[in-house]
């Protein structure tokens, strides 16, 4: 089957048909049935599969069946943002598939263990924490902690996954040993800005090499206020918190650009949220990524300060509570080194593939920040969109990417000395 | 049974445990509830309850049960906006019953019938159109119109009548003789300000009587974008609504304190909504009202033109629709003055009882629209808090109110002569 037939099968999944986004947030059915077909995949294929008891799946290529040992990992994740693209996370795992197909019609023979993997909840979209699976597995998250994060609707974590996954005991939830199999990870992923497309020095190419990704966080900013009625109440008598976080979004917006920096406030929950009564109380959620902690600091600092200057005025209240802090990763240089010379050799003129940062989070980073050799490799996206049903990939581009992954894996499972 | 002990059998029904707030929007399993205790109140006092095809309900004291005539109307509503307060609406509802027990505890036969209105749906906080019912009932909303409304939920206005009128058939929705059988219509309420705490001038008293309501529109705005990953998006290539919403949100209010007006901003709704993606589109709803119709459009003309020109400085787009528009509303003087008189009598020392506007909308400015001499008693707010948990009357006042009805029903239906 070839990525074409792959990717056809998979885009009906979760996608939303007025607006043609995927809704796949972790253990969702839209999200199970995407993982259905992973499954299936990796069945026909006659790799091993594993889950491990949060959710996330590795299908192994072995060279002895028999033998159980660590290996060298790709993959990505299947559930997306609300109304999300289609190439964000499964393109890392259709193009794993099509990159051990093309492996094997090539009659390649790994020598050490390749593995597949599927990470859950990556995009954190249901219960607020990014990279949820990769934090469980590598540890920095507590299980404990997951299990009493709440989705929207108020569904506990530990009630989805029970539901997702019949029979399962929610006291062994949280264990996995993908840190000690993955000898080297490479993550595969569209690209989600338009570095390789519009690039600071030489041509535009299809496949790049990470460098490095942005820190990053998230706070939860709580206004709170008094309700009243939208009519009878006079301005001077209200204390109405949309006020401070409207300009609490103005402020995050405008200390960004003049810093040099990300912000993004794209989520908000109005109390009681009715057309004709001042709210009682606001929460939003502020987004913030610079290439340095410094910045990410300061920009933070920054609209914090602004909004705790308007609340006086305004006589509301506020206060923030950090949900996720990613510090800066940098990626293995060897590595990095390493592929981009298999990339271009193998899809190029010979000359090194771009390395470049990025300032989106993924498990590669979650995973590199645990100690294991990580790298990741960024497939051109002609308009940066990303986050998007316009989000896109040329197909060229992608099988480009199938390519260059393939021959990554040879590179790196093809001798026994090991791959970073 | 005394006003206290009916008011402590309402209290409970559609209140959040949390909040303490009401949460009784039309047509819900809650509403439907205070809807059951107000007809078994109406059956005990061996009144003639009468539904029309909208949802809105009279139960009268004729003084002949077998001569259907019209008379003299009281009531108000049962439902509340989200987290609203016990007092709006209810107020209206139990003061008249009570009313009605007083009067027949000290002997009083009405000459002319005495009907206890309930209005469906008056917050509009399901449906999004305030005093559907009345609209309904005086002819000024089409009911295919209304009939093709829906709530958050996607349910039409059709289904939610449907589930609550078994057996109705949705093509007879809309009928209503109201306006014909009420010859005069007086609502008591809440007052939702703080003029009878603070009067311009003289003393603060228990009971004022309503001589205009201003001018009032809701209008839902629609800000559009370009969805994004809110980290790899530079700032300088968004189109973030959320942006010019939040602007718009500031120029609101401030347009409304500068222009001596009301401006709200009390519920949004962003599309996609995830702290990590820059939003495709937001929804805004705009409340303005003021003194005078003027005021309302200069005040919404600046705010309009100023979110128009943000949005084109943003990259988004601008668009706004009108939802409702109710004109200013000016009482019958006669019957004001007559009951201010009536009032001042029954629980003042003589002197009329105040005249006061309000700035909040009511089934009864829709029935003074359509022709109906009507009138309205306000209760003392102590905070002038409303559509809040923290909505309060003091039983005293409480009480006054239902002396001054008495004394304002048995003074129009005490004589055959009418009563405007």
């Amino acid at each position: 089957m070839t990525f074409s037939q792959m990717w056809a099968e998979l885009a009906p999944i979760g996608r939303d048909a007025d607006t043609g986004g995927y809704r796949r947030a972790g253990w969702t059915p839209a999200f199970r049935e995407a993982e259905q077909w992973f499954w299936d995949a990796c069945r026909v294929r006659d790799l091993a599969i594993e889950n491990d008891t949060i959710g996330n799946v590795v299908a192994w290529w072995r060279p002895d069946p028999m033998v159980r040992s660590p290996g060298v990992v790709t993959g990505s994740h299947l559930d997306s943002v609300p109304d999300g693209g289609a190439f964000d996370g499964p393109l890392g795992i259709v193009s794993a598939l099509a990159a051990v197909d093309t492996l094997r019609s090539q009659g390649f023979s790994p020598v050490r263990p390749i593995g597949i993997a599927m990470f859950v909840e990556e995009e954190g979209s249901r219960f607020g924490m990014p990279c949820l699976g990769s934090r469980l597995a590598t540890g920095v998250l507590d299980p404990a902690k997951a299990l009493a994060l709440r989705d929207r609707d108020g569904v506990g974590l530990a009630e989805a996954y029970a539901r997702a996954h019949i029979g399962m005991d929610p006291a062994e939830f949280g264990g996995s040993d993908i840190t000690t199999m993955a000898e080297v990870f490479v993550e595969l992923h569209v690209e989600q800005g338009r570095w390789l497309v519009d690039p600071p020095e030489g041509r535009t190419q299809s496949v790049g090499v990470a460098t490095a990704i942005w820190p990053h966080g998230r706070w939860r900013l709580e206004f709170g206020g008094r309700a009243d009625h939208a009519g009878t109440t006079r301005m001077e008598d209200r204390a109405d918190p949309l006020v401070t976080a409207a300009f609490t979004a103005l402020a995050a917006n405008k200390q960004a650009r003049v810093g040099g920096a990300r912000a993004t406030m794209g989520r908000l929950e109005i109390d009681p949220g009715a057309t004709n009564a001042v709210p009682e109380r606001v929460r939003a959620w502020l987004d913030v990524r610079a290439a340095d902690q410094a910045t990410v600091d300061a920009v933070v600092a920054a609209v914090m300060g602004q909004a705790e200057e308007r609340a006086n005025r305004d006589g509301t209240t506020f206060g923030a509570t950090a949900e996720s802090l990613s510090p800066l990763v940098e990626f293995d240089v060897g590595l990095a080194d390493r592929l981009a010379h298999v990339v271009g050799h193998a899809i190029g003129d010979g000359s090194p593939a771009p390395l470049l940062p990025t300032a989106a989070g993924h498990d590669a980073g979650i995973l590199a920040a645990a100690g294991v050799p990580t790298a990741m490799l960024f497939v051109r996206n002609p308009t940066g969109i990303s986050h998007s049903p316009a989000e896109h990939a040329d197909l060229d581009d992608c099988e480009a990417g199938v390519e260059a992954l393939a021959a990554v894996l040879a590179d790196l499972a093809g001798n026994s000395r090991g791959g970073a």
